[in-house]
């Protein structure tokens, strides 16, 4: 639910607010705005009974919020989700963040050549995996601490802030110290220990989603990030599991609209691992691209063919460089396109903002 | 298996091709080119010993075709298939064919109007339901013949060539003496009978994907086409059965560069029916022609909320109109990025036309 | 919705209703039953405005029935659908239906070497395809009307009525003539010319399940049928397409109790052709059973490895026995199972019956 | 790989084998057996290069495991696994293991009086969520380690082993010293971290497929347990996830004799969960035994309207009652035929141990 102040409502009036929903067993979260608060009350799991809330002075209105995820809904904000890094890169603005990097960190010298060349191409952020999952218990998992320095050092060096995985709770700490996104794999989408654990630290987190998860529980896994109080939540579609075996996965490109409206996080595409291909990552980063995603994620390797992992579907770098000179001037074509249809020129509304608002 | 002539191969020489392979019980299909020709033979399900015919005059060498589809296959011919209508109109060359319409066709004045708005607006076939399958046998099934006949006072009026689905094989003489391409619904793709019978008409044939279909089922439906005689066919993908329930369907737009790599015939998306809502038209023709797609199919009706079938998906025509103002240039922008593909230029080489060959 | 009468109700009053429901546009179908006559309403695809009717002369009650299938629905029959055979064999009563033969029919001696061997294991039925769907245009394709008389023959000589598949409208009274049940495959589940075709000949027909296909998707292909004026169908759960690719469809066998409570026909098992693989057609027979399915279809070769079509899943006569002599006693043992549960038995009321009815 | 020693190999000749192994690399696991020893080498991802040890003293042949799972792997070891609990309580062995309670522990009375009831019924485990993973940040998440507590007071009155489920590397043992059997459920299958943490407890595991896991995936994901270090794995299918909407998901019920054919790991069943719906617990487990499984998981609470989750799919004490009396004769009467299926009196040989062994 959310507590809409009066515009001029006094402090005293938003603090009574607050300390009502406290005592009602909730918890409250203030959002002053340009015109006026919200108040924000998370912590139920159905419906809360709002006509104490309503008769406090300076409240104008009460939203319920109806979708099952609350905070990271558009009912809940309706402006994007901007996260912004050092350097002034950002994620959900108007540049497309472009991830790219080796599947794997192997090297020093392997993740420095993959930064320059990404850098120089026109990558604003550096990927590596550290800590691996495998399907394999015998499989090579990453170098992980080793790695996290390798990172970090190509990140001096380059500029690029970095994103690399986390896989379990007690990793996060340290991941945290060293890279500047971390990444919830899709095998991890629903480990809700890890989700909490991410929730509490100051750093972006991208979450994947889950390859046989819906949209709906991907929110609700974004949720728990949020609600265990970290804002800064980026979402990624990767594919999903279905009956087509041609590629890896289905990449699900209606998605990212769907997600852009139901949420105000920003939303990326990994075409690398949706179609586990090297030769379909160009056509369906366009396509992502097209369809209104904030930033790609593409593997890249200075020598794909002797990869430890993945090495079927990274790019070496002369094919990342061109697709960088393709992909970059498509986002700048299109990016217009998106911003018509929020403000209403495409001649259909989406439902947008709007649905699923039932006004007390 | 494709038998490749030598240059210069005499009359005689192809024409002994030819009686061999009858004489071994398959079917033999010449093919003159430019530089030499070549004699398909089909009718087998499986390998054939090829000895015999390498030993003829003027044979420069056997391509065992490895796919289990064979003439719809880049490995059969590597040159794209442009299917040519009246008025110039092609699909699969380099302008993006847009076919837009009603669902279902309603009355004259309804097509009529829908017509000339398309056409005002950049489509250059018009679609309309003339037969329309559905999952209830108490809904409203089309106009029938009748729908035929305003379809076709339409494309008199407009100059527009026409689309509409043929469901039985004794429908196919009326609707193929109306119409300008035959469509193959999604339900009937792997229904075989309707398969032979448009591959004996002399009118190209869409076919859309089962949505339960892979890609290799899709291409062996084609194949039952264009073996029994049309080498016309367009392949439509239109989202394929996935757990998501959000959209109607999940497009799988990965499919349109996979198509392109395995065949040679030109495929077009349909984001009304894969997506289910008309607010995810927009994003989705724009994802389509990104990932490089011949063509978009799209449902436009006069008065959406008013129609008889598939309301909620239907744009209006302003809609359509801003769709068309931004799509165009898009295709415009993007269209040379996949000609690079082809080309190379890319850095990265699809395995194409070579993939899955093997020489004798 | 269905038209309740009084007991007592006369038939002059029987009739008006009918005269009414038909001056309104929809069919009637009266339906005298032991303690008074209900009479069915259908034609409509939505909510039918009934005060018209409830105010006729022995009108009792109103039922609206809630489901976009109608006549197949237990809301329309309460009692199951017992189809009957020559000989005395049913489906659908308390004997279990086996019907087993080979994929397809090979030859006059292989078809009837089957019939024998399956009769004297315990087989009720003798399938056999005559007329194959095959996914390429190149593979055998059956060998029609000879396989047609084949079956006939063996019919003739073992007692056993016959099933085998159709695969277009203008086939439907040639199979008719020669076979007991006519099939409708996995493919043609939503090939409304062949489903009404087929609702219009006096033989019983077996619906397979396409394997992309819901239940209510089914249900409503199977009220095709019905509504065409055949109420004798069976329903036939043969796997559905998944991400698993270890069998070739995934058995869905809860669909077998989720059909006897929303419809009244008889449900059958294939294992099969749901498995792809001989080896688990033994479970997943006994698991068929075991679920409440009221027969199981078999796959049954004299020598499965020279089979022309789907030598994989083929039993062994020697196998077929083995099976038989388990399955049957394992039906035996559990039909009283399923008895209980109908009878409320079992603690657990199923929604049944009464699930989405809506009394007026 | 497997390292086959000769009948009346030293104790010399392993420990030679063994530090072979160990100096190339990998690990060594010796397993003595009755007629001669066996040394199992993991650690690998790939082909081992075995001329070195074969030429080894005692050593009698290498056996190359095919699959990528190697000691859950019915090649590396032929007989089942029976899993021992207090009480002379098994899984695996003849008897069939009912695994009931409610969804969650609510109180020390509830969780009780559910425990003496499913134990008069029959029960030899008794389930209880005090971890629950939810979907909804702001849900239940179970009494926690309170639980644990009455699960174990439960245990103590009843003399029922009891198991409960466990969601991150840090919980494990704190729930080990509470539960018998630790439960790792559906989302945290490829949760490695916390796979490797219950390798390393001396507690049975039981693993839950995940929903969007194939048969290979579990078994991976299986062999991450059993490569820690603990060899009591027990498997559970649960459902997958479908198209399908009618039930929650799809049940997988030839995954049962699949898994029995590719590991020798014990395999149970969970009807409540896969459907979702009371209703159809009954059938489903009925189904469960008939296809061979281990035992079944069912949902029992003493008030199941009243149950603070998943209250839909829990039965209550009498129909679990009802469920029982119906089942344990349904087991057996087929637990027999499945040892024919073993021995190959079926007639139909499972590919089963041999499959996709070679011998070097």
């Amino acid at each position: 639910m959310l507590v809409v102040m009066r515009h001029g409502a006094t402090t005293d009036e938003v603090r009574l607010v607050v300390a009502t929903i406290e005592e009602m067993g909730y918890e409250a979260r203030p959002m002053p705005g340009r015109q006026r608060t919200t108040v924000g009350l998370v912590g139920n799991d159905g419906h809360v009974e709002g006509s104490r809330i309503a008769a406090l002075p300076g409240v104008a209105e009460l939203i319920h919020v109806t979708k099952p995820y609350k905070q990271v809904s558009r009912e809940w904000r309706s402006e994007p989700t901007v996260v912004r890094l050092a350097g002034g890169i950002t994620i959900g603005g108007p540049e497309v963040a472009i991830m790219a990097g080796p599947c794997s960190v192997e090297s020093e010298s392997q993740v420095l050549e993959a930064a320059r060349a990404v850098r120089a191409a026109g990558a604003t952020i550096l990927r590596g995996g550290a800590f691996k999952p495998r399907s394999s218990p015998y499989a090579f998992h990453g170098l992980g601490i080793e790695a996290l320095r390798y990172l970090s050092e190509a990140r001096d060096r380059t500029g690029l802030p970095t994103i690399t995985e986390v896989m379990e709770p007690n990793q996060v700490d340290i991941v945290a110290e060293y890279a500047d996104i971390l990444q919830i794999g899709t095998r991890n989408m629903q480990n809700y220990s890890l989700l909490n654990a991410v929730g509490r630290v100051a750093r972006p987190v991208m979450l994947k989603r889950g390859f046989g998860a819906t949209v709906e529980e991907f929110l609700m896994a974004a949720e728990y990030i949020v609600a265990a109080g970290n804002p800064n939540v980026i979402l990624c579609e990767r594919g999903i599991r279905t009956f087509e075996t041609y590629t890896r996965n289905t990449m699900d490109l209606a998605a990212v609209p769907v997600l852009h409206m139901l949420t105000h996080l920003p939303v990326i595409v990994d075409p690398s691992h949706a179609t586990g291909k090297r030769w379909l990552v160009r056509p369906l980063a366009l396509g992502g691209v097209a369809v209104g995603a904030d930033g790609v994620m593409v593997e890249v390797h200075p020598d794909p063919d002797s990869a430890l992992s993945d090495s079927e579907q990274q790019l070496d770098l002369a094919a990342f460089a061109a697709l960088m000179r393709d992909l970059l001037p498509v986002h700048e074509h299109v990016r217009h396109l998106h911003d018509n249809v929020e403000a209403g020129a495409s001649g259909v509304a989406a439902p947008g903002n709007g649905d699923g608002l039932s006004r007390h």
